[in-house]
């Protein structure tokens, strides 16, 4: 469409025809174009590499059902379906893992590596050598140590919540013990072959493959630093206490929205990032979650508050930049569903397509150009007042808080890194289980100066290590370094990025990502692709300049 | 409740406070009281009848995956979510029938057959010889019959779609043909070992255990020229042609109702009806249905059109009768899930509850009573100006038309035993699948006075032969047969049913159907049930009398 012609574009979004053709000419631009293999033909006719992606397509189709099963656990079930459902997730879960750790299956991956066919085939050597990581890891764990670790998680998870709400770490810390027991045994299986030196790089391995804690350090460090003078200035001006300014007024994000008028537009925000509405759901859960259910049909959650719009809004940005990087991956090119080339890398890349789209996108001023008018328009008087940069500052506030997923974008990588050193703690036995909440404490009032004042509040508001997620928390801040990394070679790439988002057309924006990013699955390392893309290896600079700029533009700090 | 406050308990039900104590108290009426295991210790010690039971647990554990796959295809899947789901389903399909004919069940069901403990429980024995009826079932026939019947199907039902629309019964002849090929060939393969001297016999044999056409035929015959005169004497009083008198006033039909305050209403009925509202889900689709998804989990869909409330109303207590079946087969006894004890006897008990709820509770005029008073309070004043006797006419007329699933409770039975002869022809050879149409015809006009305008309003409206379900319809009117006897005994046993019905209180009923039909599961056959609680085998006078009785009230036919 000619550039000189951005009104008309944005009237027609507001009217139900001009909708509906944006959604068949969205439709028409997310039709799937026929993708090419990347895995050569002779690699393909490879007998034990066919049947080995065979394998793994039933494994997969079995976690498909899973994720369904699960999907309608948190959405539709009727409360006294639980017990036939815990029956019928492990009865799918155990299938599942009887053929990934088949013998057959190691079988037919030793002479992948022997076959020269595939062997001289990039793709087909990179896909055997991941079915060979897969393989090696479902099989180092015994299957009782499998099984404890499952049953301690679902009961660390009761006393978890037990003493969460009664703000009691001593009920939890018995739990708390045996899991860390329990996942350091599962971490030193797993440690052998693996480059780093710390027993706790197995448990990043498992979510950020590759990753090594003395590397996420090195990032982290100048990032911990910068980012704290960074919120200390931000304090100054804005004052505490009694002396506090209100620099920035919120109202604006305080108006009434009707749900399902929220509902409609989330909708027609995905549209515009390009999302295939016809291979997706929008549902309501009590916590937001993406599932790349199958081939084809993507499913995400949002929750709605009448009196806080952006909650759900930049919940549904978020879920639908994890949905994007699912609805890319090539699960449809003929033999690559089930296989690593058309699975996710990590959950820090995953991450980096959701706080892209939530974050570089989605609380930009260009965002807001393109969304306010059609707010406005389809939401009534209450917002007439407001304008752009009314909603650019009250969507960019920094304060430090006490809770990690209320955090805003500028404080929430410090949640992060204390946990992140926390954990290495716990494991390498620097920090021990019951002095937690006193590490914590101090830790929140060091680096985000808050007083801590109750574990409620304090180490005991995360499930995660109740479920044994050891290792999880440092791939959040991952994604925000590797999206504000993407955001700035795309800005170099993709001049116009800007502009287009502030007219609503993102869908430029989406297939970069999916070119550089999506389609490749885990053909390559996080990062590898990192350094592929960008140029360079992973950097806190980038998101140290994304953060800084928003200080200044709300807060006019440096 | 005392008796005589009948309004105090119909007003409560209209104040939300109220409408949570009634669920509450509905709740707790319909909590399962713990049930007797039927099967003794002794049996359940033993090995073999013990693995056995595990065995088809965990096959019944994957068809209820399986169930919950279809029922999210019919209701929420994303449209480009097909070719993914096919083969989910497929897979599923696969893993549960590898299950249930494995060589190891084989075995184990000989050991049980020989087993001291296992024979001397009429319990276990019932569920092992239910077992060996599955089995040989199932491993009977060859799988590349099964597989061609399959495909064979489903393209059967891509042509017969474009057929109908077409209204062109030669674009379909072909693949029907070859669909009763096809399942002459297995028919053939059941046939051996069961009592009828009919191939058709085994058709019958799939959805109603024991069925034979001769047997049938001679409940049929009675019913088909009673049920004739029964017509012609409706059709004499309305008239026809231009001298059609409209003795019945059906407006009262024809208000607008919102479809979320019908969804309201349906809800609260099948709650009345003692529905475990924490047990199910009601939703919507194109064709209603009922899937008893797992122990605990029964889904029911209805449609909702604006201008005849009625459709959904009905639709859901058939649907919700259908529902109270599967929640009152005791899947949640130990051992039992998987097991014939916790399965349906077959389609025409299934559908004689559906029916029983449908017709007798739902077209009775106590049945108004109770719910005329609910609907005007809330539906407005649309409704006012009706009394219980307009809307028991309304829901009650008699009129031959040319489309089953539209036709009313009287000729319904017509449509049904014309398919019943056709099939039987089919299968016997005395009619050729080319002669179907005129054969159609004739009989329209000859048992139901009606003129067969084109094939799409004739033999090309149902789906089933497509799908080569041959021996399925004889169930519906099975179902309405049985529905009729048992009503007539509920009459006995339970004199004050009407009167309850009329005050809303219909758990007394559905305890009865829990305690006689639903928690034998298949330990007796259908026609010992009936004659079991019935004292009499199955019988066409109690559908006739219901029929009779309503023809006169509506028409003051004799």
């Amino acid at each position: 469409m000619p550039k000189d012609k951005p009104a008309k574009d944005k009237s027609k979004l507001e009217t139900p025809a001009a909708a509906k053709a944006a959604k068949a000419k969205a439709g028409a631009s997310t039709a799937p174009a026929p993708r090419p293999n990347p895995v050569s033909e002779s690699a393909r006719a490879s007998r034990a590499y066919s049947e080995a992606c065979a394998l793994l397509r039933e494994a997969a189709t079995l976690t498909s059902v899973g994720a369904l099963v699960s999907w309608d656990q948190e959405t539709y079930m009727p409360r006294k379906g639980a017990a036939a459902r815990a029956e019928q997730s492990a009865l799918i879960a155990t299938l599942s893992h009887e053929r990934r750790t088949s013998k057959r299956l190691g079988e037919l991956l030793q002479q992948c590596e022997s076959d020269r066919a595939v062997q001289s085939d990039e793709a087909a050597r990179a896909n055997v050598r991941e079915m060979r990581r897969d393989y090696e890891k479902a099989t180092k764990l015994p299957a009782d140590l499998v099984a404890e670790l499952a049953k301690t998680g679902s009961e660390a998870q009761e006393v978890w919540k037990q003493a969460r709400s009664q703000s009691d770490f001593g009920m939890f810390l018995p739990m708390l013990t045996k899991m860390i027991d329990l996942t350091t045994m599962k971490a030193k299986c797993l440690h052998s072959g693996l480059p780093g030196s710390e027993v706790y790089d197995a448990l990043l391995d498992e979510y950020e493959p590759g990753a090594q804690a003395v590397v996420i350090e090195s990032v982290f460090t100048p990032l911990r630093k910068e980012l704290s003078g960074l919120i200390a200035s931000v304090q100054d001006k804005v004052g505490s206490g009694k002396k506090k300014k209100p620099l920035v007024d919120t109202s604006c994000l305080q108006q009434q929205v009707d749900p399902a008028l929220q509902h409609e537009f989330g909708q027609l925000v995905l549209r515009h990032m390009g999302f295939d509405m016809d291979a997706c759901r929008l549902d309501t859960t009590t916590h937001p979650f993406c599932s790349g259910l199958a081939p084809g049909d993507t499913r995400l959650t949002t929750r709605y508050r009448d009196e806080k719009f952006t909650d759900a809004l930049y919940g549904t940005m978020h879920e639908g930049g994890h949905g994007l990087y699912e609805q890319g991956l090539p699960k449809d090119v003929p033999g690559l569903f089930g296989t690593p080339l058309a699975d996710s890398i990590s959950l820090g890349i995953h991450e980096s397509q959701s706080r892209l789209w939530e974050n570089s996108v989605g609380r930009s001023k260009h965002f807001w150009k393109w969304a306010l008018p059609i707010i406005k328009k389809r939401w009534g008087k209450a917002f007439k007042k407001f304008d752009v940069e009314d909603f650019t500052r009250a969507t960019n506030t920094i304060a430090p808080s006490l809770i990690r997923v209320e955090a805003d974008e500028g404080t929430y990588n410090l949640h992060v890194m204390i946990r992140f050193e926390i954990e290495r703690g716990l494991f390498s036995g620097n920090i021990k289980p019951k002095d937690l909440p006193s590490v914590w404490n101090a830790k929140y009032k060091e680096q985000l100066g808050v007083d801590v004042p109750d574990d409620r509040r304090g180490c005991l508001q995360d499930v995660h290590w109740a479920f044994g997620l050891f290792g999880y928390f440092p791939t959040y801040t991952l994604g925000n370094l590797y999206a504000a990394q993407l955001w700035e070679k795309i800005q170099t790439d993709l001049p116009d990025t800007n502009k287009n988002i502030a007219k609503g057309e993102m869908l430029e924006l989406r297939e970069w990502l999916r070119v550089h990013v999506h389609q490749h699955g885990r053909r390559y390392s996080a990062s590898e692709l990192c350094e592929r893309v960008t140029g360079k290896p992973l950097d806190s600079a980038p998101l140290l300049r994304h953060l800084r700029g928003k200080a200044k533009m709300v807060y006019g700090v440096e």
